[in-house]
């Protein structure tokens, strides 16, 4: 399996990272997704780990690297499903995952990214009509 | 990774499968699912096996167990993502996957569980009010 797949639920992108992530998994997830939220004009993308015993630095990093580069796309990226153990291992380590919304669970973080994107279209016409 | 995620999404619980099943990983997806099926009295099962190449008479069986299991819990189950090349593999290997619904991807699978789940509510309380 050399592939993480990306489901797109209407303005949003999921994916639930749930294999060990080596260097070129790694890529091809960042290449696809790109790829896909370029071709859908997607506004969110959802990552959840809730499968994730383990964040190192080289996922911690990936992580950000996902989520600077969908912020250049015009879409907000969500972390999901964090278990208690790796946040604590992620502040030990130094990685705040600044820049990086987080949510308990994908219920909440899909409310997160709809409320963003409702503000975001607002900010954007804001001469809207009343009504 | 021992454990394949299920995340909940209102009614619906999604499930990705993305690496390659083994027995004991089957029984613990069997076991998680109708768990939280109880759990949150969820209605719809959505499978997305996109990134699966290959679907053995394995998977096979046990995506028709999971099904006839949700069933009984009363929940439906959708399979979405199939490649083409698994579609041709499954029925020549003699798996129609009956009793199974299938959908392109997960935006129609989820419409499709939507619009079961709304039948079945109309069809438990007929004499609704009208509106």
């Amino acid at each position: 399996m050399d592939r993480i797949p990306i489901l797109k639920m209407g303005d949003c992108l999921l994916v639930t990272i749930q294999v060990d992530m080596h260097d070129q998994l790694a890529v091809s997830l960042q290449e696809d997704l790109t790829a896909q939220i370029a071709k859908y004009a997607s506004r969110g993308v959802l990552i959840d780990i809730s499968t994730l015993e383990i964040v190192d630095s080289f996922i911690g990093r990936m992580l950000a690297n996902i989520a600077a580069m969908s912020r250049v796309l015009d879409a907000q990226t969500v972390l999901t499903g964090m278990q208690p153990a790796v946040a604590i291992t992620l502040v030990e380590l130094g990685m705040s995952l600044s820049g990086i919304k987080t949510a308990l669970n994908v219920e909440r973080g899909m409310e997160l990214l709809r409320q963003y994107i409702q503000e975001e279209n607002e900010y954007r016409e804001p001469d809207g009509s009343e009504e």
